[in-house]
C-alpha cells in the first residue's frame, strides 16, 4: 500500500488509457497562468530561482566532499551556483549502498515515488522555466512549456509505460496440469521484478529535463537507482528534479540515494568514467552522435544503453495549396530556439523546376524567398523575435553560425537580436544550395543553419532526405505535397528510413513538436537514436522477471 | 485480412489470455498418441524421416550452388542428408530481396503465416520426433514433446508476444487537442511497424527446435526476414521448419526467401560471417559463453542480440519431508537426457553436517547416497535408462565424461547403457567434493557430469549457488527446505543472481522443466543469457514504429 500512489492512481489509469489511444492529453497544463498554478506562482518561481544563485545548492545527505560547477547563462546573468562534487566512485557506491531498499520495493511503492515527483516538478515549473532559460537559452515561454509541463507529459509517459510492463505479469499464478485419469499436477508461483542494478542518465545542454525524464523515470520506476550526469552547462534544472525526488525519497521511507546528482565542470567531466563502470547496467544517453557512439562502445558487455544522438532533419517540398500557410510554418521551425532543437529541420528539398501552389507555379527561387521572407516577417517585432528564437546555448553553434555562411548562397543572413545586447543570440541563416555541389547539407550543422536545396524533381526530392536519414539518421520529416501519390511514397520512404514523417504542415503545428502519449519520439531505426520516446522497448529490458514455483498445499 | 489468421485466431486469443494468467495451457498435444496425431502417424512419421536420409533435402527455389552435410546420429544410423549449400552472401541477398513484400504485409497476415507453420509443424510431430532424437540423442518420447509441441508451445508463445507488442499502438489515431476559445488542432495520425532487417537464428546441438522457434517466429512476425543457421549436427529438424515454413510463405503469396537456411559442415561454419554481415539487424543465438560472448563482441553496432549461453545450475538441499521424493526427483533431473539440458543441475549443496529429514537426521553421505542410489534405480531396468537418458550429442562431451571421474571422489561412476551398443551413451557421473578443496564445480561440466558438495550450512549452500549464478551464469536452481526463513532466503538470493526458483520439487515435476506461457526460461539477469523465453523485451525490439501526421480533413 502506498499513499503517494493512491493519491496518483487516477492520472495513471488514464495515462495507460491515452498511451493507448494515442489522443491529446495531459495532466500538467502548458499554459503559464497565475490562474493555474496560484496567482504568486511567476513570481515565486522568479525568486526561488535567484535564492540558488551565487552560493551552493542544497542536497541533504548527498555524497560529496566539496564543490563544483560553472554554468554560463547564454542571456549574460551570473549563476555561480556550487554543486556537491562526489566523485564517481563515491556516487556508485552510495547508488549500490541505497539499492536493494529500492529494489524490494512493490511496484505500486516505486511508481507512487515517481508520480509524486512529477506532481512536485509541476508544482514548481515555474521556477524551472527560470532555471531551463537561463542554462539553455530557451526563451522563458518555451522553458515553461519544454522544461516543465512537456518534461512532466514525458516523464509520466515512461512511468506509464514501466508500470504496464512489470504489471503485465501477475505477481502469483497457480498452473494446473491435467494429468488424465491422474490428479492434476498444481503448482503455486510467485513473480517478481528484477531490477538491472545502477542507472546512468546523461543530459544534454539544450533540454536538460525533456531529454532526461523518460529514462530517468523508466529506470526509477523499475527499481534501478540511478545517477543523473547533466550536461555541465545545464545543471540546475536536474539539480532541482534529483532534490525534489530525494525528498519524496525520503518521505516514503527509502535512501534518498536511490536518486543522486553527478555535477561537473567543461574540461574535468566524470561521465566516461561512469560510463565504463561495471555497476552501471543502464545508460540513457542524448548528446552528439561521435559521443553517443563512443558511450556505446565503451559501455559494459551486459549494459543497456538508450541513445538519442542527432541526424539531419529533412523537409521535401513538392506542392502546396497554401504557399503562404507552409511558408510561414516552415519560418517558425526553423525559428524556434534557433534551430537547436534535435527536431529542427536543416535540409529543405525543393525541385528545381519550381513548384505549384494555390498562388500559381512557384519558381525555386521563389520558393525559397517565400520562406526566406517568412522568417523575416516572424522575426521583424524584436520581443518576439527574442521570445521566439531565445539565446544560442553554447559559443561552439554561435562560432558555427559565423562560419557557416560560406557553405552555400545566403538567402537570409543571420542576425543578432536586437535588444538582446547582452545575451548570445542568432537568427537563422539559410542558405541556398544545389544537391551534387556540395556536401554541407549532408552533415547536420546544429543551430540556426539551414540549406534550401535544389534537386531534379519531388522523387529525387525524397530519395536523397530519405538516404541522408538512413545514413546520417534524422528524428523528423516533413513533406508538402498536394497529392496522394507524393505523400504515400514519401511514406513510404521515411518508414524505411526509420523517421516519422508530418504532412503539408501548415497551421499551429509544427514538425518540432513531439507530443507525449500520442507522438513516438525519434524511432530507433536509424542513427538518430537507438530509442523511442516512449514504447514498450524503452522499458521493458531495464528490468527482468525471476519466479519461484512449489507445489501447491493441497 | 488473412485466410491462416482467421484459421488459428481463436488459437491467438486464448495464447494471449495464458500469457497474462501464466496457467497451464498447450493446443500442441504433447502425448504422442495415435489417437490424437492420427492412427497412422507414428509410423508415417518414420517413413518420411527415412525417406530424407542418404540423398538432397528438398528446398524448392532455395539458394544454392552444391550440397553440404554430415550430421552424424548418435545412436549410429547413418543419415547422410544433403542440404542445399548458400554462400553467406547469397543467403543475404536472397534474403534482402524478399523483404520488402514481408515488411509491408499487415500484422494479421504474418501472424497467421506464423501460426499456420506452428499448425503444421505439430501435424508432422512425429517426424520431427525422429529428426530430433537421430541428429540430438534425446530419446523418442522426450524428442517427440521436447521437439514437437513443447518447441511448437515456444514459438507460439513469441509469435503471441510479438501480436501484443505490435498491436499496442493503434494503426490510426485522431489527436484533438483544446485551443480555449478556439477550434481545437485535429491531426490525423497513422503508425506503422517498421522491421529491423534480417534476422539470424543460431541453433544448438542439443535442442534444435525448441531454443530457435521463440527468436524465429519472434523475428518473422515482426516483420523480419529470417535465416536459420542450424548447429551442424543437428540441421534435420530446423531445415523440415524452414521447409515447411517456405511452403506457407509461399502459399500466402510471399517470397519463400523469407525464411531460408544456412546449412554447414563441422570445420567450415559460415556462422560469423553471417553474424558480422551489416544487413543482419538481430541475432538469436544458444550455445557457450565463448562463442556467445563472440556473437556479443562482434555483432555490428545496431545488431540486437538475444542470446542463451550457458551456466551452472544448483540445488540447495537444506531439510525435506519426503527424503525419497526429493531423491527421486534429483535422481530423475540428473538422468533425463543425460544431463545435456541447459536446465539440469550440477552442483547439489549439502551441509557437511547433514540435514534433518522425515526420515530422521541424515547425514552428507546418506543424503549423496541417497541420491545416488535413485539414480541407480532409475536406471536399473535398461529399456527404461535408455528412454530417460537417450544418447550423448556430442564425442567431446562423450570425453568429458571420462576425463571428469577424477574431478571429485566418485559416488557413482558413469556406464555405458546396456543394450545400446551402437550409440554413444553414459549415465550420470556423481561426485563429492568439498567447497573450498576444488574449484571443478564453479565451471560447467556439461554433460552427465554432477558434484555433491559439502558446505558448513544451509546459508553457505545458498550463498555459493548464487553467487555461482551471478558469476558465471544459471538458468534454474532449485531448493529443498522445510522452513519458510530458508526458503524466503533463497528466493531473494536467487532473483537477486537472476534465477528462477523451484522450491521442494518432490512429484511428476522437475527442475529441468520449464512451461510456455507460464515459466519465464533465463531470466536475461545473469550470464547465462541475456535474454527471456518469452517476455515483452524479447520481442519489443525487434520492430519500431514510424508514423505520419497531417491535419486532419475537415
Amino acid at each position: 500500500m502506498s499513499a503517494f500512489f493512491e493519491a496518483h492512481k487516477s492520472t495513471l489509469e488514464k495515462a495507460l488509457e491515452v498511451s493507448k489511444t494515442r489522443d491529446y492529453w495531459s495532466p500538467y497544463p502548458e499554459v503559464a497562468s497565475g490562474k493555474i498554478y496560484g496567482e504568486t506562482a511567476k513570481d515565486d518561481g522568479a525568486a526561488a530561482f535567484k535564492s540558488v544563485l551565487g552560493g551552493p545548492f542544497k542536497l541533504e545527505g548527498h555524497p560529496g566532499e566539496s564543490t563544483v560547477g560553472a554554468e554560463q547563462s547564454p542571456y549574460g546573468i551570473d549563476l555561480d551556483i556550487a554543486y556537491p562534487k562526489a566523485s564517481p566512485a563515491g556516487l556508485l557506491k552510495a547508488s549500490s549502498d541505497a539499492a536493494t531498499g529500492w529494489a524490494k520495493a512493490s511496484i505500486e511503492e516505486r511508481t507512487g515515488v515517481c508520480l509524486e515527483i512529477l506532481d512536485r516538478l509541476n508544482k514548481r515549473s515555474f521556477e524551472m522555466a527560470n532555471a531551463v532559460s537561463q542554462t539553455t537559452g530557451q526563451a522563458f515561454m518555451m522553458a515553461f512549456q519544454a522544461g516543465g509541463p512537456h518534461a512532466q507529459d514525458r516523464g509520466l509517459e515512461a512511468v506509464t509505460y514501466a508500470y504496464a510492463e512489470m504489471t503485465r505479469t501477475p505477481q502469483t499464478a497457480v498452473w494446473t496440469k491435467p494429468q488424465g485419469k491422474h490428479d492434476p499436477l498444481v503448482l503455486e508461483k510467485r513473480y517478481r521484478v528484477v531490477p538491472r542494478g545502477t542507472a546512468l542518465v546523461i543530459g544534454c545542454a539544450t533540454f536538460p529535463t525533456w531529454n532526461s525524464y523518460p529514462g530517468l523515470f523508466a529506470s526509477l520506476a523499475t527499481g534501478n537507482t540511478v545517477i543523473v550526469k547533466p550536461h555541465p552547462g545545464a545543471i540546475l534544472p536536474l539539480a532541482i528534479t534529483v532534490q525534489i525526488g530525494r525528498d519524496v525519497l525520503k518521505e516514503a521511507g527509502f535512501d534518498p540515494n536511490v536518486l543522486l546528482l553527478a555535477a561537473d565542470e567543461p574540461g574535468s567531466e566524470i561521465t566516461k568514467e561512469l560510463v565504463e563502470a561495471p555497476q552501471v547496467h543502464i545508460i540513457d544517453f542524448t548528446g552528439s552522435n561521435s559521443f553517443g557512439r563512443w558511450v556505446r562502445d565503451n559501455a559494459g558487455p551486459d549494459t543497456q544503453v538508450y541513445t538519442e544522438e542527432a541526424g539531419v532533419n529533412s523537409i521535401v517540398v513538392a506542392s502546396t495549396d497554401n504557399f503562404r500557410g507552409m511558408c510561414s510554418n516552415i519560418a517558425f521551425s526553423l525559428s524556434l530556439y534557433s534551430g537547436q532543437m534535435c527536431t529542427a529541420p536543416q535540409n529543405i528539398y525543393v525541385p528545381d523546376g519550381g513548384i505549384e501552389t494555390d498562388e500559381g507555379h512557384k519558381s525555386f527561387d521563389e520558393v525559397a524567398d517565400g520562406i526566406g521572407k517568412a522568417v523575416d516577417k516572424l522575426l521583424s517585432d524584436p520581443a518576439r523575435a527574442g521570445g521566439v528564437c531565445g539565446a544560442i546555448a553554447g559559443d561552439v553553434t554561435a562560432d558555427r553560425v559565423q562560419s557557416s555562411a560560406s557553405l552555400g548562397a545566403v538567402l537570409r543572413p543571420s542576425a543578432q537580436i536586437e535588444g538582446m545586447e547582452s545575451a548570445r543570440t542568432a537568427t537563422p541563416l539559410i542558405l541556398k544550395v544545389r544537391e551534387g555541389e556540395t556536401e554541407a547539407h549532408h552533415e547536420e550543422q546544429f543551430g540556426p543553419i539551414s540549406f534550401v536545396i535544389a534537386v531534379s524533381d519531388a522523387k529525387e526530392a525524397i530519395e536523397r532526405a530519405a538516404d541522408l536519414a538512413s545514413t546520417k539518421g534524422a528524428i523528423t520529416a516533413s513533406v508538402y505535397a498536394t497529392d496522394d501519390e507524393t505523400l504515400d511514397a514519401a511514406a513510404d520512404a521515411f518508414a524505411s528510413a526509420g523517421v516519422s514523417l508530418s504532412c503539408n504542415l501548415t497551421g499551429g503545428i509544427f514538425v518540432n513538436q513531439s507530443a507525449a502519449f500520442s507522438d513516438y519520439h525519434v524511432t530507433g531505426a536509424n542513427p538518430a537514436g537507438n530509442a523511442s520516446l516512449t514504447d514498450a522497448a524503452f522499458v521493458a529490458n531495464r528490468f527482468r522477471i525471476a519466479a519461484t514455483r512449489r507445489h501447491m498445499a493441497a
